[in-house]
């Protein structure tokens, strides 16, 4: 494995919390944050589609990103969100967070009007050029709304700081393809939450997920019965997780870590409009799945 | 036919041109729309998808409202697009736009996450609430990331003052069954080029295109058949163009509108990053599109 | 028009009814499709999806051939479905249809596995060989599990007696498309209930459809509307029947046929195993709609 | 896991090949038999998609059955595939497998109209009740055009002899949500093969596949891999295989796994038309994929 890549294992996203006049809640957010160090995240990765990144202006995504790296200060490396529609406003937000002390940053190719090969080559080429530090390129057709084919990300490869793949189509096979094209020396990390058994199988380096924020020691559980090679036992904690794991995707991870996290005492903010709360049925199953998960959750 | 539509034929929707220092080029913005509204258009539509709406900050977006405003001067209606992630965003932009003088406003609701039909209805209507003047509820899933059912988009017309309906899937399965759901009194509206035929064999109102930047007489000319009930005349014309108009689509508006504009001999201004020029061989392609359109084009 | 085409307008299938024991009930079958050409219908169009063709032995495929040209008697012309998994077995049915004196024959190349463009080419080019009369090349992904673009469609064009296309897809782009690639010579079929308005906007030569077994008045209608270039009244008259073509296409045509036919007190048999009768709530339906249809059914 | 489960491990399918008569070529069919089962296959499943169960008439079926279980002689169970398009065929193909020896039978609901999930229970309720031996429910929605859902699938598990499942979607998710609804006393099978080793992962009792006709020793070392926990090997095992097995989907079981047997020395008898031979250029892939497995073969 390439020796200048930080991040494996477990890479967690905090959500974004906002007070109730619609600002961000940067004390309540610095409390997330600490919460998932604490709880042995192997990885902090702010400003990502949990964090509601597209719904910010670009003084609150500075201000999340110094919270998080004072908050964590250096005990885990930070992966910072900083895609933007513009490319003129990726290269505004890297070189914020390169400064700020980013161990990395992620860029997805964020889509209104889809974008031909050559223009995400050039996209992430001009951002990589006016930054230093590694970049992760992520692909996310759900969210973002372009998928980048296996040739194009091994294109991306080429520009000398990108050095890290991350894949969130949810469908094994193109992760295997992936793997297959770039060879094992290049790490490749998991963003679909039901794939995590499957991507670990098939060779990732590191799962990002949402999920520490509500079941930390089963996500951690997971990638050290992996390590371990004991695969009877992660079979066994994967399926302790995996109707979790779908809930949080199927509703939309900030309005469903929101409401989980309230679920278990925490102090979790409002969202911001358009996203509401969850009913009051989906509280009440993801309330039903927290409790027959069965362990003692930490607060941190 | 309800008498409150000022919207009805062919709706034009200008590009956003940029300076050679990625500034919006208002100059040459005017004189785009100036031509459009000289070439017959019934109505104008700045700031859509073809305008690029979601890369621009929110102060050119005023610029662009205000100067389309000032050169339209009441000759026909101008629909301004308002759409923003947030609704504190949008409703920013519709007071705007209400106060500069739109007929009306354009909303699309535009996802990361994707949003549930109440989360939709209630970024409408509190939209709704903070202006006066209509909206058209606007589906792409295509660009904006979510698809409203016909049964949504039937429910977002009890909001007072969303009167009109604009359907981009680009299925004229969906339009007709929208049309059976919403009544005839409902006037709905083509958003998909390739479907102008059909759209207008099954009822609709107007047209919103990009396509009267290059081919204004094809459009008119294709309405005004449908209008005198002269289908084989109508089919001729729409055979005529559907070309160019699959084209346009499939390349992007943007980019295949700028470089249509180009070939024509207008000033088109550039495009902002990450949007980059059609490749020489589509240029090319392009053009030998346009030379078997054979009709003179009258320039603005 | 090509005037050696002998088929346009409505091109109605007769559904294939059976016995309590499981045999083709050939007097019912008999009486339906004389109802057909009673009711005016342009063509008879036996042993297509509607009749379940897959369903049937080879021998039974043969009785019912004989059975539609007997009673048909000329009045119209007949296509006859000679589908089948092998190219062997296509050849066999169509030179069955042939001698029995059909006008043409409707292939629809039938997949389990996927075949490329080079395994339907030499499928149709020998079935062609084989017989005299001209060929349907019929394109529905739906049931037949193979989509053929329109350039395949083109090339199938090639062959001699290859003369007409039918398209399925239930996409009028793709007709369109259809259209614009082989030129207003070739006469194209539409076989998507929902779209026979945009079809015959787009177009369209025939439609092939099972509609007229309950509403063969409305079918006519929106035929002779468009051929009188009446758009308004071709508008309505798709409108008043659009909910029972959805019905019909979204329950299953042999399905809701009979249920249908039973409705309007028709004897229409039996369904052969796995096919099972609409549910009562699904007949419920369908008796709301067809009282809507507001229209005195002749029965035949 | 439940004890009267005879299946697990790698399953082999072989083809069926014919004669330049295109009649089925028993004495080459029986030697492909017999090299599957000398090469360590854990079972035999004939008359499956790669036997091309579709293409043949009842009398060959039959003899096929009879060829397989002679040859087999009981050294490894035989699973024998008895779809058919309706249900009357379905019980008589079934019945002449049980009485042949077959130790259980395979249905997968072939569609041409899409069946209910109710029509689907019915259609396996009368084969289960025509028959003693177990049935293994198939889903794979891209040969037989229906997608059971896992829902449905857990409801035929309701039916006394419906004892395993079969899935081929190629979604891992959907294979672990089966398994989760399932729990883990239902063995479950995967028949996708570039997602061999991620269903070994998610728990599948046993790979039903087409691949030991060409790499016998790779796919039974990675089930063996499996078994030790070995999760670094079978991680190994499965790169070196993967692109075999994504070939032989894309291009088809029956045209690929002839041309590979082919070779590797292998007599493989003719496809039934419309199946054609894999092009040159194919043809050549192959030969450099195998070449690249680096694996001596033996041969049957």
């Amino acid at each position: 494995m390439n020796s200048n890549i930080s991040f494996h294992g477990i890479i967690a996203y905090p959500i974004t919390p906002f007070t109730v006049d619609n600002a961000v809640d940067l004390p309540t957010y610095r409390h997330l944050v600490e919460r998932l160090v604490a709880n042995g995240s192997h990885g902090i990765a702010p400003l990502g589609s949990t964090g509601v990144l597209p719904y910010l202006t670009d003084e609150e995504r500075d201000a999340v990103t110094e919270a998080t790296l004072q908050q964590v200060d250096g005990r885990v490396p930070v992966l910072v969100g900083v895609s933007h529609l513009t490319t003129a406003g990726v290269i505004r937000h890297a070189r914020f967070a390169e400064q700020a002390g980013a161990a990395a940053v992620m860029v997805i190719p964020m889509s209104y009007w889809k974008l031909t090969d050559d223009e995400i080559f050039q996209h992430f080429d001009r951002v990589a050029s006016a930054i230093s530090v590694p970049i992760m390129a992520y692909n996310n057709p759900a969210t973002g709304g372009l998928d980048m084919s296996p040739a194009l990300l091994k294109r991306l490869l080429e520009i000398p700081n990108v050095t890290m793949i991350k894949e969130s189509t949810g469908d094994v096979q193109r992760m295997q393809a992936l793997r297959q094209l770039l060879g094992e020396d290049v790490a490749f990390y998991n963003g679909s939450n039901p794939l995590a058994l499957a991507a670990f199988a098939a060779g990732a380096t590191g799962w990002c997920t949402a999920a520490p924020n509500l079941i930390s020691e089963l996500n951690l559980g997971l990638y050290e019965a992996v390590q371990r090679q004991d695969l009877a036992e992660a079979r066994q904690l994967f399926y302790q997780q995996f109707e979790l794991l779908q809930f949080i995707v199927v509703k939309g991870l900030p309005r469903a870590i929101k409401a989980g996290l309230e679920i278990l005492g925490q102090e979790a903010g409002q969202l911001r409009a358009p996203l509401q709360p969850l009913s009051a049925i989906d509280q009440q199953e993801l309330r039903r799945i927290l409790d027959r998960v069965h362990l003692p959750f930490s607060v941190g």
